[in-house]
């Protein structure tokens, strides 16, 4: 059997959170002595994830809407053994990858946008702002907005929106309003562009004016597409099934691997297996892998920063490059982001999670060697996880240890193929 | 319950061969009195397809290793209900969908890309030659002899090789070498060039220097994508499952619908099915959904003509626009063909199959719509299908019959959101 398929039914019917279980207090949101930031939050987000966002219940249910969608946007995802892959590696692991990719946007980021626009409508909200980096999470924003009948305004950062211009089309296509940040429509992107008017945008940035526009307008929420905690905490419909689905092949995990960029795909795949960790059910690695180009993890201090540019958001513990930080323009956008979500950051700060760092050549080099057996092209972020995941394979075929490696495969990258393009080409640095 | 999926183990283990069950004698191939290419056909493809193309056994066994690919790419695909489109069309009628866009390559190409890799690999072949379209089929192609270790080469139409950069790019990701047809490669691409150097290609013309250049070498095989017998045959995996999957839904089809280039994702969607229907086990309308700016089997004739332009293949009694006819460089690259699958041919002939044309601008709407509540977005030649689909449901909606409206999903849109692009800012006729 290649493919570990759940049926519809088997949609977990709680997020697990894992505030309940974290070893160390979780360190509160902190603002500034102007202040604001923590008022600024009930005026942007609905009450539904407010509540969830310091919420210490280990389960939270899933509202039946919300489990609905999931189903109709054809939840639950295979979980599939890369035998291809194994084989062409000549490994004793056993290496398998959930596929997120298999969500109509592409990605594992509808799991958090239908739940985020369901509290928001609930609150009688009409529109949504947002940042996109990448592309992927504007994507499934744009589209769960139109299925609940809310507006989406996308602000997305600069250098992605030239790099790829169908990113666009598709949000479009959902009903999406889509902007290229910074823009002319805020005050910060006023700003930014009168200091830099060739500035390349950066998630910080478009973050900014997404809140901007939100905090103007009463009848409009901002919608986050990762580091927050309700948002690790939406994704775990991802680990809990692969949990099922890994006790259907009879394996427990050995190595798990997500890539980082705000840390939801992450979360989403890992926490509900580092509460089996912490209860000592499991012996695994967890390793979350970041581009060498914006390597927060590996390189950013731990402490309090802005998650946006402007200073509109809280103060967050979390690793983080700097919030005026600007990463080299790479193709991996989604992972462009200069601070993490504090719980990822908290684990990896506890050394729970090991963070590794991977090259952009090795990582498209890993995207081709996936889509060459497995069939499937890789977005260039899942690449990371990828990468690492062939090097722990690589690792057992030296040792011959018969681990079991699961990679969450967060998206697919047929929208970004550019940097596959260059590659190829031999055209990236 | 939305999806309907099946298990590996209940992939078809036979293909539906109609050329048992056909209500008139099937037209033989025929060659010009100048001949040549009927002989050529042993030089161009595998002793395996060959078999098959005249074969009138009823069932053909799939060998393992082709079965075993197919699990490998992700068959069983699911049957989906489309509730959503059908609560936006408030219609009485029930839309199912077969998801063909699940496949790696994102469309049902790689049904037949698998099994003519494989045979050719059984006579010892070394690389395929092809052609392509809109680029659903040279993908497939690149993937399946890439699995199959041996080199693809793809003759990609002018018109759709600069539409969409890429398509070239996937297919070279998976290996495949990517030429824009004609070329100067060939000694018809040259021929062609001469008397117009502007020419936008054809299916017509990339097929011609496909076999061009496997006549040329004999560790090279030619791979056709549509069209001929042994195709269709191996696309009734299709149909197969989708039988299984609505008798657990507890239904049977009052409408089915595919669209037609080739005719390759209509047989494999429909020759089942039209078998139950010859045993008078259902009463389906069947129907052809193509577009009317090339529209082969509504405006064009029944009778003998080439497969390519350059008469290299035998003379195939079908629906023709003639087979120098240089159809309109519109968006669904892959329905942009003169000719036409004859086994389909001759049931549109016989009156079994209601052939439809669809406008352009129609298709995209449809497509738009089915994005927005199904949240897939279709590629431009699975719209005409869904244009067809969503008539039927409205027609339901007049006259309240609760019909079963089955629409064959052949593949996603995102490699091809340049129409949508164009449609979406008016610029489409």
């Amino acid at each position: 059997m290649y493919s570990i398929r759940l049926t519809e039914d088997e949609i977990p019917k709680k997020w697990y959170n894992i505030a309940a279980d974290l070893p160390v207090e979780f360190p509160a949101y902190d603002q500034t002595e102007e202040g604001k930031q923590l008022e600024n939050l009930p005026k942007i987000f609905s009450k539904g994830v407010l509540e969830q966002e310091l919420s210490t219940e280990r389960y939270i249910k899933i509202p039946k809407e919300v489990r609905e969608a999931y189903k109709q946007m054809g939840r639950p995802t295979p979980l599939v053994r890369a035998k291809a892959l194994e084989d062409h590696l000549d490994t004793p692991a056993k290496i398998f990858y959930k596929r997120e990719d298999t969500s109509p946007t592409g990605s594992h980021k509808l799991n958090t946008a239908i739940a985020q626009a369901y509290y928001a409508k609930q609150d009688g909200i009409e529109r949504l702002t947002t940042e996109t980096g990448a592309g992927q999470w504007g994507t499934a924003l744009s589209l769960a907005c139109n299925l609940m009948d809310m507006d989406c305004t996308v602000y997305m950062v600069k250098v992605s929106f030239n790099q790829k211009p169908y990113r666009k089309t598709i949000m479009q296509l959902y009903n999406g309003e889509v902007l290229a940040s910074p823009t002319t429509q805020t005050e910060f992107g006023r700003k930014v562009l009168a200091e830099n008017p060739d500035h390349p945008g950066t998630l910080g940035v478009a973050i900014s004016e997404a809140i901007e526009d939100a905090l103007n307008d009463e009848k409009v929420y901002y919608s986050l597409g990762s580091v927050l905690n309700h948002v690790m905490l939406h994704q775990t419909v991802i680990g809990q099934e692969t949990q099922k689905q890994l006790e259907i092949a009879g394996e427990t995990p050995d190595v798990m691997v997500a890539c980082v960029g705000g840390g939801s795909n992450f979360a989403g795949a890992v926490f509900p297996f580092m509460k089996d960790q912490l209860d000592e059910k499991i012996n695994c690695k967890f390793i979350a892998a970041e581009p060498s180009h914006c390597p927060t993890l590996t390189q950013g201090d731990y402490c309090y920063d802005f998650g946006d540019t402007a200073g509109l958001t809280p103060l967050i513990k979390m690793y983080t490059m700097g919030h005026d930080y600007i990463p080299p323009s790479d193709h991996a956008g989604g992972l462009r982001y200069h601070g993490m979500s504090p719980l990822v950051a908290l684990l990896v700060h506890e050394g729970l999670v090991e963070p590794r760092a991977v090259e952009q050549n090795d990582i498209f080099k890993s995207g081709v060697t996936f889509a060459r057996t497995e069939g499937i092209v890789p977005a260039p972020e899942t690449c990371h996880a990828i990468k690492v995941g062939i090097d722990e394979a690589l690792e057992c075929k030296k040792t011959g240890e018969e681990k079991t490696i699961v990679v969450n495969f967060s998206g697919h990258g047929l929208l970004d193929l550019k940097g596959y393009d260059d590659y190829l080409a031999g055209k990236l640095d």
